[in-house]
Formats: C-alpha cells, structure tokens, sequence
C-alpha cells in the first residue's frame, strides 16, 4: 500500500458512489471535481466538464432518506446544461424523477442508466461556471500538492 | 511528518521556485497549475488563473544556462495576458527581456518584482484555455484523489 492509496473507510456512502461516478465519467471523457459549490449554500456532489464544455452535476444518493431529505436539487439545474441522479443497485430507482439522468454506481464504476434531455445553460453561465471550476479545482489540487502553504490558499 | 507533506528533495530546482511562484500568485487571487501543456509539445512550468478569468504565465528559470537554453519561451506568449519569468535571488536579472514581468521567488514564496504589459488574449482562445485548464487540472486532481482509477484517465 502506498501512501496514495485511498483509505475507502473514510468516505461516507455518497462518496463512494461519488468516487465510482468520477472515473465512470473519465471514461467519457468528462473531467470531474467533487463538492463543487457553484454558489454559496450549495453544493453539487460531482461537478464534470466535457471535451466541448458541457456541464453535467451528479447528486450521489445512497438511501431513499437521502434522496428524501435532499430539498436543494432543483437549484442545481441552472449550473449544468444535463442532470443525473446516482445510485447503487439497491436504491429505489422508480422514486426518483423521471425526466433526469441516471447513473447506477458503486466506489469502482458505473454506468450511464438514462440520459436526460439537455437544458444548455446561457454562455455567460457557462462561462463564469467554468472560470470557477477551474479556480476552484487548482486550489484544492495546489492543497494536495503543498499542503503546508495552508494559509493561504 | 504527515503524508502529504512534500518531500523537497524530490523536487528539482526549477520546481521548487514554481513551488514558490504557487504560492505568491495564491496570495494574489490566482489559482495555479504546474506543468500546464497549452498545445502539444509546450509545457508552461506555471499557468495561473485570476478572478476574471486573466491568464498568466510563468517560466521559471534556476540557472543562466537554464535560461539560454530556453528556445520555446515565447512561443507561450499567445497563451497568456501576461508573461512572467520567476528566478531566485543569485539570478543576472539583467539578461532577462526587460518587456516581460519578473517574479523573485524561492521554495517557499515571493514576490512580483515587474509587471509587464497585459496583451489580451482573443476571447476564443482565452475560453479554450480555460476550458483547458478547468479539465487538466481536473484530470490530475483526481489522480491524487483516486490514484487506483490510473488506466481510466
């Protein structure tokens, strides 16, 4: 084991389903950040960028509760121009909202269920979204990278 | 010592001024990526990012050998609004272009000693950059984050 090896315990539920959706995505080339806040107070589980542009946000759900609980979703249609669920096997797919994505994952893959229609964001959106995922996720690669420079970044 | 403490010596001595410049533009606002390849066969050592989607870059240079040797440098300069060269304080400064920027930085911080002038990137090149950017750095985030998914990105 070296010290790169992810420790799967840390993560909770979701984030194993987060991990699975990531390197899912990979595979269709779509670049991933987790816990992307497109505005403050929110926070999408898995934002991804494609060859093109595209914004895809993924909510991870890993209980019916979860989903349940969960009253912030429909504000993150407005940062992407498509919007998937994701689940693993044992998850009640027939309660989640027809006319969005599904991926069905767990923390080693996935697979793209559903596709939903494509809603593209306005080009002012999409640029100021993309502008801020790539801030963002340079800062939280520049913590792995040096993270003693902490106070700074 | 942590895990994620970085190991100096690994690092070579234009990475570690880059380690530096990081963490100076930090401080300004831009959010970095090292080793930034704009174009195949270009490798910028740092491409920063501000607030408004500015984009600088940095080359930085350890030696005056390291310099002269440099042949590609301004080939960089249609990526960027602004060109920066980082050196360390035993640098001749004087065999710099005086027309671009200069950052005095070590492993640790630093400090932008000239502006040059901005020279505006087109708007097309300047999304493409940032799209770019947002999915490189991406893509090596989630190297560290998930170094087991290798093959997939």
């Amino acid at each position: 084991m070296t010290e790169m090896t992810q420790d799967l315990s840390l993560l909770q539920p979701g984030q194993l389903i987060a991990r699975g959706v990531c390197r899912l995505l990979a595979s269709h080339d779509f670049c991933c950040l987790e816990e992307f806040v497109p505005k403050r107070g929110r926070r999408v589980d898995v934002m991804a960028i494609g060859p093109k542009g595209e914004l895809w946000c993924v909510e991870c759900k890993s209980s019916r509760a979860d989903f349940m609980s969960d009253s912030k979703w429909q504000g993150y249609l407005e940062y992407c121009d498509r919007f998937f669920w994701a689940v693993d096997t044992d998850f009640p797919v027939e309660i989640l909202p027809e006319d969005s994505g599904l991926i069905l994952a767990d923390a080693w893959g996935g697979e793209i269920v559903r596709y939903p229609e494509e809603t593209k964001l306005a080009p002012a959106r999409r640029k100021a979204m993309t502008l801020k995922l790539a801030r963002d996720t340079a800062r939280r690669l520049q913590g792995y990278r040096d993270p003693t420079a902490g106070g700074i970044l």
